[in-house]
C-alpha cells in the first residue's frame, strides 16, 4: 500500500503519459486523460488502477531508478540508463564505495551513483553553477538519497578535496583541463569515467590521459533500440535516440616501466 | 597494497592478456608474455607493475564487477555489463532488494545482483543443472559475495517459494513457461526482467505477459561499439558484438479495470 | 545552364528546406523563407544562387537519384537508398537488365530500378491499386524514367506474366504468398529480393522460401547514422531513423540433390 | 546454360565456401570440399547442382556486382555493398555518367562504378601505385567492364585531366589535399564523395570542403547486420563488422552571396 510520501509511478496505458509522484494527502495530479486525487491513490495496493475523473486508467507501479534519473526535472542533458548502468559496473564501485563526480548538472548521475552506493557509501558531487547543484540536490531528496551526498559549489580548477577516491566521473565540457586533478582524487589502480558527445573531445582525452599516465583506456559507445510489443508485428521503433556520448574509462597507474615504450602501454 | 587473498586485475598492455586474480601466497600466473609470482604481487601498490620472468609489465588494477561478470569461467553464454546495468536499474533494485532469478548459469548475472543488492540485500538463485548451480556458487564465492546468494538446484516448473520479491529476472529458454510462477513471486507494482536471443522467443513471452496480467511491457536491445584509443585514428573498431538477447520488462498489475480494453492496456 | 523541363535540386542552407523542382518558364516555387521565380532560375549556372523575394539564398544543384526517390510526393512508405542501393547490387542487376517488381507503391523503388536498367533495361511493375499505380507512374515521369516502366494493374495472386527475368523484387504485406509466383517469373539462378519490416513476416517469408526451392538465402537489415558537420563539433546526430525494414534475398535453384539434406541446403 | 567464359557463382549450402568462377574448359575449382571440373558446369543449367569428387553439392547461380565487387582479388581495403550501393545514388549518376575516382585500390569501387555506367558511360580511375592500377584493372576486365574504365597511373597532386566530371569520388588517406583537384573536375552542381575511416579525417576533410566553398555537406555511416535464416530462431548474427568507414558528400557551388554568413551556408 503507498503511503503518503512515497515516490510511485502512475503508469498510463496512453503511451506518453506517465508520472513519478510523490504521495501528498490533499494533493491532484493533472494528466492530459483527467485529474487524479492522491488520496485516492492512498487506499490501493501497487499494482491497482486509479480513474481519472474522465474514467482513465493509470496504474501504480512502483518506480526504478532507471525510470526516476529519465524523467528528473532537468536543465542539463541527463545521462541515459544505457549508459549509466555500464560506468556502475565498469568502476570499481558498488554498496560502500566513495565516488566523486563534476559536475552534478541535473542531479540524474548523481541519484545513480547515491542510490547504488547505499547508506555505506557517499557521493561528493562538484558543480560550479549554484543553480544546478539546488536542482541536483533537490533530485536526490525526491529521490530519498540527499543524505548520501555531499555537494560542492566550486570549479574543479582547483582540484577536488578528495583523496583515495573508488571512482572519479567526469561529465564536462573539457575533461582533459581536470584528468590531473581527477587524478589526484582517484586511488592508486581505480577508474576515472568520463562522457563526452564528440570526437573533438575525444582527442583531447586520449592526449590528457597519456600525459597523466592513466592505462587500460577504453573507449565506448552505447545504442538502444526499443522494439514495438505488439506480438504480431514485432519490430524496431521507427526512430531512436541515435546518439548520447561516449564513454571513455582509464585507471590511474604508477610510472610506467622504461621496458614498456609509451605507444604500446596506452 | 593488494593483501593475499583479494582480487587483482593483471592489465597487460598487450591486448587479449589480461587476468583477474586472486593473490595466494607461493601461486604463479602464468600468461604467454612469461610468468608473474603472487609474491611479488603482495609487497606492491595498486596501480604499480609487475614483470614476468621474460620482462613483460603487468599493471595490478582494481577489479570492476563489469570486467568480472564478463571474465568468469563459464559453461553458459554470459549476460553483458551493456545489458546487465541496464537490468538493475530499470526494476525495483538497488542495495537492500531481494532479487529471484533463474537460471543461475555460470553466476554472472548472480554476482552483479549480489553486488549492487549489498550485505543488506539477498539473491534467491534457481538452477535445474547441478554443475551449473556449483559453478554460479563458485564464482559468486570467487566475488566474495557468496554470503548474499541462495542457490536453489531445482526446476522452477513448480514454482518459486518466493513472494513478495522487489525483483524477478528469467534468463531461460522458454520464459513463457514460467511467467506465471513469476507473478506469484512478484511483489505488486514490481518488474519482471527478461534476456532472449530471437525473435520468435519474443512472441511467444509478449503473449505470457498478456495472459497473466502483466502492464508496461518494454522490450529494447542494447548495440555496444569499441572505439580505437589512438589519438590521430580515432574510430569504431573493425568488428563488435552483434547481438546479445533482447531484454523484456513488465510489471506486474491487478486486474484491469472493464473500462479500458485489453489491447490498449498492454 | 538549367534549361526549361530539367528537374533542379534547389538546396537551402536553412537545414530542411530545399526542393526538387521541375523548371517552368512562369512558375514560382515557395517556401518559408520567400518565393523563387523559375524564370530566375534559366539564366544561372549550375552550382548558382538564386536568392527569394525575402533574400533568402538557394543554390541550384544537380539532382540524385536518391535524394529523389527519398523526396517523391508519396502515399505509401518509401524505400530508403540505404536498401535500395543495397538491393539493385545484390541481385543480378545493371544497364539493360529486366526487372519485375511488386507493388508499385509511390513509385521510388520503380525510378531507382528504371534509373539503373538505362535505356536498354526495362522494369515491369505490379500494383494493385490503381491510384497508386498512377502515383508511380507520375514520379517515375517526373525523373525521366517513364518509358523504361511497364505498370500493370493487378493482383499478383494470379501470378505475372513475365518469364525469365533477371530479378525479382517484392515490397508488399504477405511475401510468403506470392513467392511461387516469383519462382515461375525469374529466370534460374537469378535472385528474388524482398523488403519487410516485422519479424513476423521474416519467419513465414523463409518457410515459404524453403518450400520454394530457393537456396542463398540471406537477410540482413542497414542502420543509417547521419554526423554533424560542425568541424569542431563532430558528433553523430541526436536521432536516427531505427527501422525501415529487413532485406531477404534468395536465389532460384533446380531440385535440390538428395545428397544434400534440406536442412543444410537451406 | 553457363557458357565457356561466363562468370558462374558457385555457392555451397556449407558457409564460408562459395566462388565465383570463370568457365574455364578444362580447368578445375578446388574447395576444402572436394573438387569440381569447369567442364561439368557447360552442360548444365543456371540454377543445378555440380557436385565435388566427394560429393558435396554446390549450386551454379548467376553472380551479382555486390558479391563480386566484395570478393576480387585484393590488397587494399574494399568498400562494401552498403557503402558503393548508398555513393552511386547520391550523386549525379546513372547509366551514360562520367565518373572520375581516386584511387583505384583493388578495384572494386571501379567495377562498381563501370558496372552501373553501362556502355554509353566512363569512369576515369587514378592511381599512383602501378601494382595495384594492375590489379584493379584486371579486376575489371573478370567482371567484363574493363573497356568502359581509362585507367591513370598518377598521383592526382598534380590534378586531374577531366573537366565537367559528373561524379568525383575520393577514396585515399588524405581527401583534403585534393578537394581542390576534385573541384576542379567536377561540373557545377555536382557531387564529391568520399570515403574515410577515421574522425580525424573528417576534420580535416570538412575544413577544406569550406574553404573550397562546396555546399549541401552531408557526412554518414552505415551499419550491416546479417540475420541468421533459421525461421524457428531468428536472430542477428552474433558479430558484424561494426566500421568500415564515413561517407562524406558535398556539391559544387560557385560564389557564396555576401548575404548568407559562411556558418549558415556550411
Amino acid at each position: 500500500m503507498p503511503r503518503a510520501g512515497e515516490l510511485v509511478f502512475l503508469w498510463s496505458p496512453a503511451k506518453g503519459d506517465s508520472f513519478l509522484v510523490r504521495v501528498s494527502p490533499g494533493a491532484t495530479q493533472g494528466s492530459h486523460l483527467g485529474q487524479m486525487r492522491h488520496d485516492d491513490i492512498v487506499p490501493l495496493e501497487y499494482g491497482d488502477v486509479i480513474l481519472t475523473n474522465k474514467g482513465e486508467p493509470f496504474f501504480v507501479l512502483r518506480p526504478s531508478i532507471g525510470e526516476y534519473a529519465r524523467r528528473i526535472k532537468r536543465q542539463t542533458q541527463v545521462i541515459f540508463p544505457k549508459d549509466s548502468g555500464f560506468i556502475i559496473q565498469h568502476m570499481n564501485f558498488g554498496p560502500g564505495a566513495t565516488v566523486v563526480e563534476c559536475g552534478s548538472g541535473s542531479g540524474g548521475m548523481t541519484s545513480v551513483f547515491a542510490h547504488f552506493v547505499g547508506d555505506g557509501g557517499k557521493v561528493i558531487s562538484y558543480e560550479r553553477r549554484e543553480e544546478f547543484s539546488r536542482l541536483a540536490e533537490s533530485n536526490a531528496e525526491r529521490w530519498g538519497v540527499r543524505h548520501r551526498v555531499e555537494f560542492k559549489v566550486r570549479d574543479i580548477a582547483e582540484g577536488f578535496d578528495e583523496r583515495d577516491a573508488d571512482a572519479v566521473f567526469l561529465d564536462v565540457q573539457n575533461p582533459w583541463d581536470y584528468i590531473g586533478a581527477a587524478h589526484e582524487a582517484l586511488a592508486w589502480g581505480n577508474r576515472l569515467g568520463m562522457l563526452v558527445p564528440t570526437f573533438n573531445q575525444i582527442e583531447k582525452t586520449l592526449d590528457a590521459l597519456r600525459e597523466n599516465g592513466f592505462v587500460d583506456v577504453q573507449i565506448l559507445e552505447l545504442l538502444m533500440r526499443y522494439l514495438k510489443t505488439d506480438p504480431r508485428r514485432i519490430r524496431p521503433d521507427d526512430t531512436m535516440t541515435a546518439h548520447t556520448g561516449f564513454l571513455i574509462f582509464a585507471a590511474k597507474a604508477r610510472a610506467v616501466p622504461e621496458r614498456a615504450p609509451a605507444a604500446d602501454v596506452f
